[in-house]
């Protein structure tokens, strides 16, 4: 993402930066939401040492402005206290050592309302550096709030994730928000629909996978054209022929794994997976409850029967590849998904749709068989049988920026598509999420993949 | 603690039991008035495995007697929330299983609105209870109420202890009340008075140590006569010829342990601690931080200049017993501290002095030769040479009592004589606290013995 | 241990020095019987972190002479190699920095062989120091070397418990030595007597407590009159009326223990206890096992059934503290101990009975009702409530023997009397052996007191 | 590797078969020939859980033979104990319970000596198997044969690593074999080569990588033409234009890499990595020491000067990957390396060169343009930038030997081309080495590729 890949932005106009500031504004109202149904006190806790407090959150994406763009960029800018940029950076060693990311919960001050004055002071200053933005750096500055409001929305899935671990963990089993638990109460399925999975057959090919940098700003269009690094270059990788599930494993289908001895069979796990389990002992996903002799599962609406036709969700690496050896399937590598991805809309159960929990598609009506795969982006983040490494080509951005993604190509395997708790418009084809192989507390679940 | 030990309650009139209302109705706004500078946040965190939450707290010095008092004898009564007796119960196994320790921080509902809720609610009830008690049980309502505020005042050294430990991890060095910052950077000594600790010899003999419980229910005296079960029962002990020094250690002189190469010498050091030390890497107290070459020390009010004449504080007895090797004394035993302890009077620096920090005695207009020990009362708990270990005839109380100190005799050291943060009538010369060796974040100091 | 407390050597004729040579070779030797019956394989196992390598043992006992008589005082000495004085020094700080502890089993060179060589080079060495002993460090040298015999003495006890926990790791329950199994075999006791224990009462008063270093060097008797530091110096404690049981727990009364839940309740448990007895799963005694419904235990005779007359062995602190509230009664304190034992013959089953397990009394005769208490010596060490601490007046030791006892008076509960695995003539009614109060590994067993 | 893939056996004579049994006494002597310097102590240890004592390796392999051969189908087979099947199973969890692994050096029996004896029983028993083998199950006796003895020499690799670490945790530097001490001595270069590595350019295309299952058994030609299932099935990859260089990193390349702060700048490392080298505290490759201002190392002949044109080892995925970065480059991945490997000959410094160091090649007499890279066998296994995944088509192999490899693809990277401890006949293009990127004890180096 340097500036020589792209047309210079002379031309670029005020209505240009406008629209710019006016995306700046919904990204940043959209993380306020999110956190409007907390309690202070739900802003402060860290359940795990995975899991951020939505307080840090809140404050570290605005950090992420003052550090890369306003401190550089806004002539006079003040910090309202300069231990901000200790406490809230995440990982950014080379622009500081960060805060101990696993004490980020015993810190009370800031408090939740100083972090929203933060928020505000770093609103107002960036409408400031924005009305009247030094046209010798205006590139580098749309280029950073463009990765910054990408940035934000990833920490808006994370909020998510972990409010939903924070309430979890409180055996009041507190409800985020009433509207959920009516929903889920609603129209949680308690039968398994028959119909099997059906599978879309791909025939072998050199593809083209990944993106490259755009050589257009985005003005006009809402995140359309951004891409991580960790995307790019596009590249060609071969694709041997295969066949893809057409929706996500249901729960149902997870309970035959469980009730078949999935968690007890040795032949079905790797090594690291069986030994982890064993020491956490697993027997069914994260969240899951059995009450009165029926699982249930802990919701952004309160602890809700499992609804046994929405795709299973919250397993591990470990299990998504249990399950699919015992199915006499595999998880799909990324370039299959990819394949099958990039010619389906946009569409699926984002966070807008307010949910915040996978759903069960509407199959009732009878599936056109020649339809193509369901469900591709929503619901779950699919785990891949991919680990998170550079695309051939990869080159990291300059200087701090350049730890975004790089410096996490190391024991991570990737995931595909989205769910639930993401923003529409942060989602594409060519998106790598990624996530240690034992986390269990996003919202990922399988689709499976077969040789021919 | 069982009601034969003590003479009937059938003379107790309707103003003994309002004056024990009054009592329960001072204590817990006491609570209520530490906690007032706190910000919500501030309730929230467990800075490490040792500390509560303060929310935990004052929620659970109110379960002790929803638990003890109001569940068995106060007719129709409800709580507002039964999970409170999972979540606020801390470790009374035989009355349930109680929530994990470390993850006290983890619980943000109920949220501190609820929890002073809780309180109203219990203090409301408490007052139903003692405006008609069931005659029948009023002798066990009355010794349990006792017990319960005594526990109450417990917790509240301890939320100052918690206190200024949470706002003690934050790097931007909060501060509790400015008052206490104001006082302390006034008084501050920047020079150490010159005077050697002079010492006190006491004859050799049969003591009698610790006290029974009264005969007598203690109706009309602020706590005096109240004993927990580990001071119990009186009995006799043997103590040789020993010489007590007249005053804490003060910080001048734990400086010259310092300079003197103390953590660095290991024939000082026990086994235990000399390992424990460098894996902690401690260098000096804790709270103790160099700024431009001075030495500073966190404080309630923030980071203030160390006073050179005032009690060394939070040394682990580690470096306590360190310290009194490198001195040519040692610890005094339980015994002698009891021995020196009994005949003085009950005064000293306690929380109701508001500073929250050791304080230099006045000793500037000269000591009378004569005088007894000083600063045996308050200041700094000091440890003694002793385990906490059951006294000869020790028998705990019944039921679930049982369990409030005869459990934890095993690994801990005990410390005597309450600090600056002990209500000023939760304290006598019986009075036995205990901390494991390794514990630094209470108020503990040194007070030096030696053989004759 | 200083000079000045004894009456000048000077009148140490060749006969008394032979004598002690006498004694050396023969503790030396008593050290190599022990191992006879290792593989060289044995010799180099740490089946855990508190068991040293047999090998380990037999140097470092060797190692002691080296460094603390040898090197300062044989002219012209020359040790195989520098490299053992850290290889093979304990803990001894202010020697040099030893060995890390938890690493020693992954040392194989020098080999077995070597070691033995080690020792032979010393044992020629040490023959040829008291050949010709500098007159001016006699004294000094017969003090060092008395303590050396004794250390050796400890160290042959240790061999033992480690050797028995090595074999015990084994899945294959490798036999030490077969006639042990055949006695074992043939003597355990299936079915309990049923005689209750009897208590023997002790009247109140101060009683004198402890020993002083002798005045005399001890060198006409085995052993006696020899102290280590921490039994000095004799001092007054008052010791309170009690009841001492006739005996030791049997096995059948701790199985009583087991199968009314005494695993299971934790009103008997220290909370430390508890805790990591959950921790660990202990459901019996360490070595016991279930095989066909039968209790039996692992000894140096391999696998055998428990008999129920022997004393209990293998048990923690905390699970001896606990039986003994399940029995109504308490752990007798150390002083109570010595009080009852001062008087006994120091009679038992020592390693000279060549057993290594605790041996049931021969009461099947009748008990004479006027009998002392049985058993306080040998069989197994007794654990007392009493924390290892110093007595009044306790001065450690000069330079690096300094560190012989007192740096380990922390987090250690005494054990009194000796055990099956103790030479015979390495205990004395004021021995005082400590151990953290989760071991279990040692001979440690029970013996039961009560208030009057 | 199921029958069905391989043309029947019906034609093996009693030639062929006698050939397999050369072999397989060929490979057992090795595997002795390796042990030969050692003292009976160095087989007992485990320096770090990763390392296994050299006891288990020789005892492991052999089981692997009862296990899987002899049990089933030699006809009144006998073990000489039926524990040797749980004390040396490795992980095959299928086949029962392993023993557990960071337990192995506490099982001092049976001792080295019943070892050897149970080697020898195999040995015989093996002979008696393929002396009149049942026809039925030739075909699948001489497939696991294979494995077997391909398993065998995997382990005297692992034994070189493990005894190299054994030897090396010992302060006295024990010297495995004197005569690799004079030849490292004489031969170790003391200054750096000036030549710069060349690159080797690949050209762009979809290349053939892996290999299939051969479809003859491989009768008559040493080990050639066996594959272990991870290897399988031979697949085509896109490979895009990429250069190589012509020889693995040396140690004077990465002493100018150290020199260069290599270690304290975070912008070069993996973030698992750079935390992981603050905990460890390394600067320099595994087993480098610095004597006297210059860099020594150990090896099999003891502590020797780093010989500054051999190929850096012992350095983990994390070093490997900073270096890279560091020098402008990057990894291999697996596909690359195979592709320019695939046509080099299988040549190299390997076991039989008895040297087990990595050496500097020889090329002091001018290298030739246009020669292909240089070591690429031999020497050190080579980090690549590829996770150890399954093959596209990857099917395991059916029972416990489906264990093998694929229950291991997961949190691994691959290493390629064999190294100075490998058996020069176990080693191929598509042999696939793996393990987790902060392994250092392995033979692990470097080569670089970079981008075109
Ligand atoms: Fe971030
Ligand atoms: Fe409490
Ligand atoms: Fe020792
Ligand atoms: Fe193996």
């Amino acid at each position: 993402m340097t500036q020589t890949t792209r047309a210079p932005l002379e031309n670029a106009d005020g209505a240009h930066i406008r629209e710019w500031l006016r995306r700046f504004q919904h990204v940043r109202r959209a993380s306020e939401k999110l956190c409007a149904p907390l309690e202070t006190e739900d802003y402060m806790v860290q359940s795990m040492a995975d899991v951020s407090p939505p307080k840090w959150h809140l404050a570290h994406v605005s950090w992420f402005f003052e550090a890369f763009i306003l401190a550089p960029w806004l002539k006079d800018y003040q910090t309202p206290d300069p231990a901000y940029d200790f406490l809230f950076n995440s990982y950014y060693e080379t622009h500081g050592k960060p805060f101990p990311r696993h004490l980020r919960g015993t810190i009370s001050r800031p408090t939740v309302a100083q972090v929203y004055q933060f928020r505000a002071h770093i609103d107002r200053e960036m409408e400031r550096l924005l009305s009247a933005p030094p046209p010798e750096h205006l590139d580098e500055i749309i280029d950073r709030l463009e990765i910054g409001l990408h940035h934000e929305q990833q920490h808006q899935e994370l909020l998510v994730m972990d409010i939903k671990h924070i309430l979890s963990c409180n055996p009041l089993h507190p409800i985020y928000r009433n509207d959920i638990r009516q929903q889920l109460l609603a129209h949680a399925d308690q039968a398994a629909l028959p119909d099997a999975p059906r599978w879309h057959r791909y025939a072998a090919g050199v593809r083209q996978i990944g993106v490259d940098y755009p050589t257009e700003p985005a003005f006009d269009h809402d995140g359309e054209g951004f891409v991580f690094d960790s995307e790019t270059p596009r590249h060609r990788q071969y694709v041997a022929e295969f066949e893809l599930a057409d929706r996500p494993v249901t729960n149902a289908e997870f309970l035959k794994f469980i009730e078949d001895g999935g968690y007890t069979r040795t032949e079905l796990w790797l090594s690291d997976g069986w030994h982890l389990m064993h020491q956490t002992g697993w027997q069914a996903p994260e969240y899951w409850e059995k009450v009165d002799g029926r699982w249930h599962t802990m919701s952004l609406g309160g602890l809700v029967p499992v609804d046994l036709n929405a795709p299973v969700c919250h397993v591990s690496f470990y299990e998504a590849d249990a399950y699919a050896r015992w199915a006499g399937a595999r998880l799909p590598t990324e370039a299959e998904w990819e394949t099958a991805a990039v010619d389906q809309p946009l569409a699926g159960h984002f966070v807008e749709d307010e949910l915040l929990q996978p759903q069960a598609p509407s199959r009732r009506q009878g599936q056109d068989k020649n339809q193509a795969p369901q469900q591709l982006y929503g619901d779950v983040w699919e785990w891949t049988g991919s680990a998170f490494l550079p695309y051939p080509g990869f080159t990291p951005l300059e200087g701090s920026l350049g730890e975004y993604n790089g410096k996490f190509m190391s024991g991570q395997m990737v995931l595909r598509g989205g769910c639930c708790a993401t923003p529409g418009n942060h989602i594409r084809a060519s998106y790598r999420n990624f996530f240690p192989p034992q986390a269990r507390w996003a919202f990922s679940g399988i689709r499976l993949a077969r040789d021919v």
